[in-house]
């Protein structure tokens, strides 16, 4: 598992993992949260009458559907195609995607006893992953491939509500009244993780996102005691690959520094915090991976010049920056924005 | 409308009032935003087969939905019992509360056109308000009342983007797109807001608290020169009342230092930063509203004093502490939680 897998070459060269390692770089690399999937028409046409985890089991989709963005914006990286509950579903748990309204788990864990069904995830429970990755990395080339997972506070929230929750509720009343179940639980979800971004590494991922979307939710202080160990371990268990570890969390301007401290060599950032103030938190050694509001993208082409020109002015004078929207892209955004955004990112930045 | 309105004697020197102007107090005064409503069985039952913007136009009602918290929770506070859209619809809008979704705009504001239906608010257009004041301050004797009003942020998303949104992305393109229709709409939300507040003040309230509810979304630098003139003219407006002004809005940590510069006496703060370090970004001067994470009251009594306790040791040392949860109480919150804690803070900090 420690073996070394970086890869040579010009992929290796390439700007977005040059900017990730902190390395000068031709343009500042570009790709977005999100970019593979349903603001694409090319995407919607595909996955019509496939479900959408069904859909992460075959290798075909994925790979077409990972690659779709690369083709039409010119985007600097691709990100694997999935969904953070795959692991889970992988496992066995009753849970589908509904549409227009996200993860919906048959039932919840709320109990030492519900444990029992998050067994240990075996690489043989997503062989498709890497039967995609393979595929991917041989079209992909020299463009480098992002392995994606869901962290632990944010999958646990989803097991713990039974689905999506706006304010997390049972998550957080099982967090401070059931510390030690809420430790156990976070602990089997941190090793679930760590294996599913093993098996993409080890297939070809160049590069790793730990996304904990829901973990700005939390104040510091609990971030720190209650989750940041179980983030830290799956930091640790790819930590021998080599590989740039990115991690990302909406809102959570209070927890740069921890995100950072819990073991990503990028930290990616939303719209709140200018990137400047950003790395100011995060401390040095890490680069910063952000930030323009994707709402940005609905006004026209002028407005949205002004605020990328405003990111890129924050990043000026920053070792290492990837840019990146602030969250995913809205279901809604028009792909020709994007694809003139990459444009506009790379012609400005141009060395 | 510069007159002064401050109230003598014991509803003066109550604790609310005093935190508010960061004088000693008996012991750290607690109220809860939405503690009136839908957490009570007892607003449950009165609201029956009454719309929610048609209850607010009952004075009878409204008096008896805003005393219901105050006697059961033993609060230092009663929060007048309106909606933010409410001097909306008294405007003549189109507009309507629906269950388990939110204030929905029949034609949304998106063009100049559409901004004449935004004409000035006349005290008139409210007499229910001031009548259900008039009775509500009788009633409450020494308690004081909190007039409430949204922001115009917030009330402009409503308008801009026809009802709730997640992402804001139409109000953004506004902003940044049409930057001067922008600056007019939010111009006259200030001037209906500033009217509506007047006339809860004038008719007795003697503190107010301005919601922007969805202010977060926002970086700093668009706040400042997008938002916060409008902001700050609605303080400006009710200033010579000399009653303490409260500024609110969830996931505000980057904006609390604008939110009290914009004209707040009082800052209220979500859980997500801590009071001290509040206390520091808002500067000297105001006084601090907050913080525990509503979430904490589905944990076991004890947890949630310990969270509780986390919060006052946070304050201890500040000038001027308002104890309130960091954003309102959720609906399937244990109203026996909620009388529990008003007594732990009381009688934790009895001087």
């Amino acid at each position: 598992m420690s073996v070394e897998h970086r890869p040579q070459g010009p992929l290796q060269d390439s700007p977005f993992l040059r900017a990730c390692r902190r390395e000068p770089v031709p343009h500042t690399p570009v790709w977005f949260m999100r970019q593979a999937g349903r603001s694409l028409p090319e995407y919607r046409q595909l996955r019509q009458g496939t479900g959408m985890l069904e859909s992460c089991t075959r290798p075909e989709m994925v790979t077409e559907i990972t690659l779709q963005p690369v083709r039409r914006h010119g985007v600097d990286a691709a990100i694997y195609f999935s969904d953070i509950v795959v692991p889970l579903k992988a496992l066995g748990l009753d849970l589908d995607i509904k549409p227009g309204v996200g993860p919906v788990v048959a039932e919840p864990v709320r109990s030492e006893a519900d444990l029992a069904r998050l067994r240990p995830l075996e690489p043989d429970d997503v062989s498709y992953v890497s039967e995609a990755i393979g595929m991917l990395v041989k079209e992909l080339g020299d463009t480098p491939l992002i392995g994606f997972a869901g962290a632990p506070f944010t999958l646990a929230s989803y097991l713990v509500e039974g689905g999506p929750s706006r304010n997390h509720e049972r998550t957080k009343a099982m967090m401070y009244g059931q510390p030690r179940l809420w430790a156990a639980l976070l602990e089997r979800l941190a090793r679930i993780t760590s294996t599913f971004l093993q098996v993409q590494i080890e297939a070809g991922a160049s590069a790793v996102q730990l996304f904990d979307s829901w973990v700005g939710a939390l104040a510091p202080e609990d971030y720190r005691r209650r989750v940041m160990p179980a983030s830290a371990s799956v930091f640790e268990a790819v930590a021998g690959y080599g590989v740039p570890r990115i991690h990302f969390g909406v809102g959570t301007g209070e927890l740069l520094g921890l995100l950072g401290e819990a073991g990503a060599d990028v930290v990616g950032v939303d719209w709140r915090v200018p990137l400047d103030e950003a790395a100011r938190r995060i401390g040095p050694g890490k680069a910063v991976q952000g930030n323009l509001d994707p709402a940005v993208l609905f006004a026209p082409r002028e407005a949205v010049e002004e605020q990328a020109g405003r990111v890129l002015e924050s990043a000026r004078g920053l070792e290492g920056h990837v840019f990146n929207l602030g969250h995913g892209v809205l279901p809604d955004t028009d792909p020709g924005a994007l694809t003139a955004l990459v444009e506009y990112v790379h012609q400005r930045t141009a060395r």
